[in-house]
């Protein structure tokens, strides 16, 4: 399915006006079922939605690293994915959970709430990575995103090895980028606790918290982290870097020695 | 409550490592209890709350224009507010309601379902404006977000009349920012027939329904609209702009005559 669109617009320059065929990015629903119960509508770019819903659902703690999928079935024309796991006592917890809904780009309802964060494993063997093995993976990830961003519309999201993207992302909200990334990252039972999230978006508490449910001990992003991100990430010694761009860039937390 | 806060960082240039001061900007969870049950905790900047707490109910349907608000109480330290509204029959219809998640930059989980949107009213009135009072506006919009821009990571929304800005608000989202402008509009009773939404941010389909469901004819930003926000703005005739900065803008929806 196309993740743009043409459309016919009126483009301004200033006294000019033209009428001209431009193109717009998707917004597709795309609703889950799981275990025959509508459990969500994400609105994303109609791409890897196998990924997406796997790693929806692992993001948000409906699957774990031993969960069995035992069937996940995409309906691409009606926007659709119906998934049947075992496991349903923690489903049925889930679905009575709380909500802490985002404020980030992206989806970010997330059905645990912030303080959950701090459950999150402490990572124990901090990233040993260099500065210009950074700049070198922004420069690979700027490159590969550059092909995609023709629409001005969408965010892009990697996962890393310290030399090597391997597995690349884009969708219109960075959330869903995200999950897409560690929905391959869980289909394909990667171990993430040497590997590096790169974004385009910015790093809020929910990309943070759901990179940090994974193991995952760095998060580079080429715009700003928040606050509360840069707090947790402190606490839970994951090394957080914005801005990264070209040459520069700011480390917020699990300052190189 | 202050937007940003400062925090000790390690900037990198080329080779140079310096360790500084730089500031980030502040993630604040902030609960939203409703008739003395917790209804969500938002993501937001630390500013409006009020305006934020009913700007969102509003948008998500708790509370109409005819609505009763009995009480409302923040308490900033906690980050809760505590609101008591008539209505209870509708309330206990929306809680029980479906949910859409969100794709976009900013909270978004919106309880209604997209489709819902086509039941907001279309305009009647289309909006009589001109290209350069647009360009105008947008004018005024860029000197008023350049204002509070220093952390990089800030959305601005404003509610205009064709020649003034009449409310103003910045959040790390962009559906918050929306909200708080609505929720000062609903605490105003202002008529929205006339006005026009400014964003920074992209527009979503859910930023297009929130304005759709207030009934203001035109959104205008200076990134990205989505397909489907497009689709929805011409069925509701609304018209919607999109990349309008400086002299340059795209029309998609609602072409002047």
């Amino acid at each position: 399915m196309k993740t743009t669109k043409d459309t016919n617009i009126l483009r301004i320059k200033g006294e000019d006006v033209k009428e001209e065929e431009d193109i717009v990015v998707v917004e597709y629903p795309f609703t889950i079922f799981l275990n025959d119960r509508e459990l969500i509508t994400l609105l994303c770019s109609p791409g890897s939605l196998r990924e997406l819903t796997v790693g929806f659902l692992y993001s948000e703690g409906f699957i774990d690293d031993d969960s069995h999928i035992q069937a996940i079935e995409i309906d691409e024309e009606k926007g659709i994915a119906y998934v049947n796991i075992e496991n349903r006592r923690v489903l049925a917890e889930k679905l009575q959970g709380k909500r802490t809904i985002t404020s980030g780009c992206g989806k970010g309802t997330l059905f645990y709430n912030v303080l959950d964060s701090f459950k999150s494993k402490k990572i124990e063997r901090p990233l040993d990575i260099e500065i210009e093995e950074i700049k070198d993976l922004m420069r690979q990830f700027s490159r590969k995103s550059q092909l995609f961003l023709n629409t001005g519309g969408v965010h892009s999201c990697a996962l890393c090895s310290k030399s090597d993207i391997l597995v690349f992302e884009e969708d219109i909200g960075r959330h869903n980028a995200l999950d897409k990334v560690l929905g391959r990252a869980f289909l394909d039972r990667m171990d993430l606790s040497d590997k590096l999230v790169l974004t385009s978006g910015r790093i809020s508490s929910e990309m943070l918290i759901k990179s940090a449910k994974r193991g995952i001990p760095a998060i580079i992003s080429r715009s700003a982290p928040t606050s509360l991100s840069v707090e947790l990430a402190r606490e839970l010694n994951i090394l957080v870097v914005g801005f990264a761009r070209g040459e520069k860039m700011n480390i917020y937390s699990s300052f190189p020695s």
